[in-house]
């Protein structure tokens, strides 16, 4: 069921010239996975081009030919929208990795798809400007996959997503065509808001070739708290409370009791005492300009918390310390996957609903047999709930995991919230999209596909079903 | 060519309710006109539905008769949205006028498109909330109008645009059917961004029915001053240099001399004096929780100032004192059209491209022989450009100040700005959309317009043309 014979291989290494295309085994199974659970399927050929003349012209192929496209960025995404399951070409952005310009004028940068967020973060952290949208993948994914994912991260809560930060995109179409889809302004009512359209559309409308981001002044310090709750349903009650009061940290994670032990194996942890008597963690974290101010608020807000039944705060001294903190919680997903909780939801409600949604999702654990462990970014609503089977260990494709997790998005649903916050719909939450939409709202998207894919080749079958 | 007959009339009379229809020449000339410079298109019906089940009701029919729909909030538009250029029905939101809930858990409010903007900011004020986007028309324009067209305000340079704070949407499709196109979420991954596409689309996709949108913490404070510039090009130069600085004021206005004589003669206008040595005046506002920081950001935001050539700064002493400030600024478009200035265009460049497109204007005028100011959100790069031209009253249709508009564009293009930052396309803007669109983009608007209105009954002919 090859699609790509020899006259197509020589065609393409033509356009990115025989250095930029991979045939070989080692090369097709390198790109055959991503962070997506246990899914694999194999490219006919990896492109790696560079400019967005050959993606052009990639496209304008591909197109005239109905060759499958997949476009990947740093393979770092966990709802397989990377992953080539029609075959075809695997299209890599890692060439496109030039930084174009950081304008202080104007506190923007112009980038390259293939930039590594952290770099990209300090790059314009060098002049004094901040990127703030940070996933947990910071150090090794490319900004252009967050783009296609309307990626989040812990600064959210303050500071807003990928679309936030978005002001203009060059897009290669799968029709080969190129645009711009804004201008590089601030303020934007002119015609229809494709930016927005293709962010988050997971490289489904066309391949994001130059981007265009707003940035804000760097705020000068951040402190960082860790508050140890006896009880689980009191922390996630406690988040809601700290907003209510008026305040807005620029981090306000949760962590799980079960999560930290297990990334305690993992990252060195000499600082938090992990004992049976706590249930979970709430990590808070202000930033600004005024130390002054941001110890009032800290003190302000420890002292709201002692409502609940808490353990000691611990403050985090100093950047060793503030580290080793966000590695505990940064690298939770890693951890508690290596221990077997191997299949990772992206839920998100309206923040109030926290309680009911993380006392929920320990029902469906008890009522199917599973364990669960959440953590995540509860100042958006958005938990991330890891599930350890005793025997299912993937769930593209099982139906009882899929029944499991129809259970669990209905009640997301019911709360009034959605299936992904800032992971994506890709191949493996496909089958829930029904949970949260109509048919209407579904044969709008199909056709707003269509009309950027009428051949339906780039990175098709991706979200929903294409024809 | 009239499009109803005394059927059409009865059925729609029969959804909305005898007391709901109007055809009397008095109601459908009040329909007639918005604060569009002149234009002046009669509607044959205007209706005034209730609930979402009637618009649904009135679009079905609609669509399968073929009858175009122009919805309408307040009338307040500047681009000619919501004028019914098509005849056929005028569908006003008036009587949608309900705060539905205002969320204190979750910070968010659900709202009908008929309240008044004032309105629903008092009512989240009350509760110590804030929905930050406040355009000059804020006392008479309608939350809906403000989505359709992704309003912007003073405010928007520190807090954003509507886009910002919309969470999900009710929508009537020009079809009839409703969807909801999101989650009451802060994060969401889950599908193509429909709420952001239905922002800013002027009514010409779908007629929203309800609005959620996000809030935030109050400001406690707020200081205002009024810096005077000798210099124009000085004034827009400080503009950028203030964000450089590190500084995200709250507003930060600009006002060329020309309109504050104007709006003096409207305003009672004891506060500035109004001399022949200043050029224009900056408005720079900054809020948040400690009086204590913000007087220091105030301070050091003047000491940077002295480096330009200028007047004596002015701060606010009181609540009375911001109000005239805020009123000479918010009522400057409404005394330079009585002026004669009816022209108003609606200009965003990157902000340091200010005094570039301000020296560009001015040129224009001499080429051009007409008198231009400029005021507005110098903090975004958005300069209302107001034109008084000896002859041309209406840009609409003339071939002159077509020209002379296509020129002021070029310019807004070459600088890397657009062609409306928050006053949308509509009718007016509509002849312009080729100077910073190519063929590519409006095929995919157009495209993407008829997915939504496969009839193109809904506000058909605005933004771009359509079949």
């Amino acid at each position: 069921m090859a699609i790509l014979n020899n006259e197509h291989i020589a065609y393409l290494k033509n356009i990115v010239g025989s250095n930029f295309i991979f045939i070989d085994e080692e090369s097709l199974n390198n790109y055959a996975t991503d962070q997506t659970e246990k899914l694999n399927f194999k490219p006919e050929v990896v492109l790696k081009p560079s400019t967005t003349k050959e993606i052009a012209a990639i496209m304008q192929y591909c197109n005239q030919h109905l060759i499958p496209v997949t476009p990947r960025g740093a393979g770092t995404g966990v709802s397989g929208g990377a992953l080539p399951h029609l075959g075809g070409v695997l299209l890599s952005t890692e060439h496109m990795n030039n930084i174009i310009e950081i304008d202080e004028n104007n506190l923007q940068v112009i980038t390259e798809p293939g930039v590594i967020t952290e770099v990209l973060m300090n790059a314009v952290k060098e002049k004094g400007l901040y990127y703030p949208p940070d996933p947990s993948s910071k150090g090794s994914c490319f900004i252009g996959g967050n783009i296609a994912e309307n990626s989040g991260g812990p600064r959210a809560v303050k500071y807003g997503v990928v679309k936030d930060y978005v002001l203009n995109l060059e897009v290669v179409l799968p029709t080969g065509e190129v645009i711009w889809t804004g201008a590089n302004v601030l303020k934007n009512a002119t015609g229809y808001n494709l930016t927005q359209l293709i962010v988050g559309s997971e490289g489904t409308l066309g391949i994001v070739t130059k981007i265009v981001l707003k940035l804000i002044p760097l705020p000068k310090y951040d402190l960082l708290m860790l508050v140890p709750f006896k009880n689980l349903t009191h922390a996630s009650e406690a988040v809601s409370a700290i907003f209510k009061a008026g305040f807005t940290p620029s981090a306000l994670e949760l962590i799980e009791i079960d999560a930290l032990k297990i990334v305690s194996k993992m990252v060195d942890n000499q600082l938090i005492p992990v004992t049976d008597d706590i249930a979970a963690h709430l990590i808070i974290e202000t930033d600004g300009n005024n130390l002054e101010v941001m110890m009032n608020e800290m003190e302000t807000i420890s002292e709201l918390l002692t409502q609940y039944d808490i353990g000691e705060i611990f403050f985090a001294d100093d950047n060793n310390q503030k580290e080793t903190l966000w590695k505990l919680r940064r690298r939770a997903a890693e951890a508690v996957k290596i221990e077997g909780y191997t299949i990772e939801e992206d839920t998100v409600v309206p923040r109030a609903a926290l309680p009911q949604l993380i006392k929920g999702v320990k029902l469906l654990g008890q009522q199917y047999n599973f364990k669960a462990v959440c953590y995540g970014h509860a100042g958006d609503g958005n938990i991330h709930v890891r599930i350890n089977h005793p025997t299912i260990k993937n769930s593209h494709g099982n139906k009882e995991m899929t029944q499991i997790l129809r259970a669990l998005f209905t009640l997301v649903k019911d709360l009034g919230g959605t299936i992904s916050a800032e992971h994506g719909i890709g191949l493996i939450q496909k089958p829930y999209m029904d949970i949260v939409f109509d048919k209407v709202n579904l044969r709008l998207m199909q056709s707003v596909k269509k009309v950027f894919d009428p051949n339906n080749i780039l990175n098709a079958g991706k979200i929903f079903d294409t024809e």
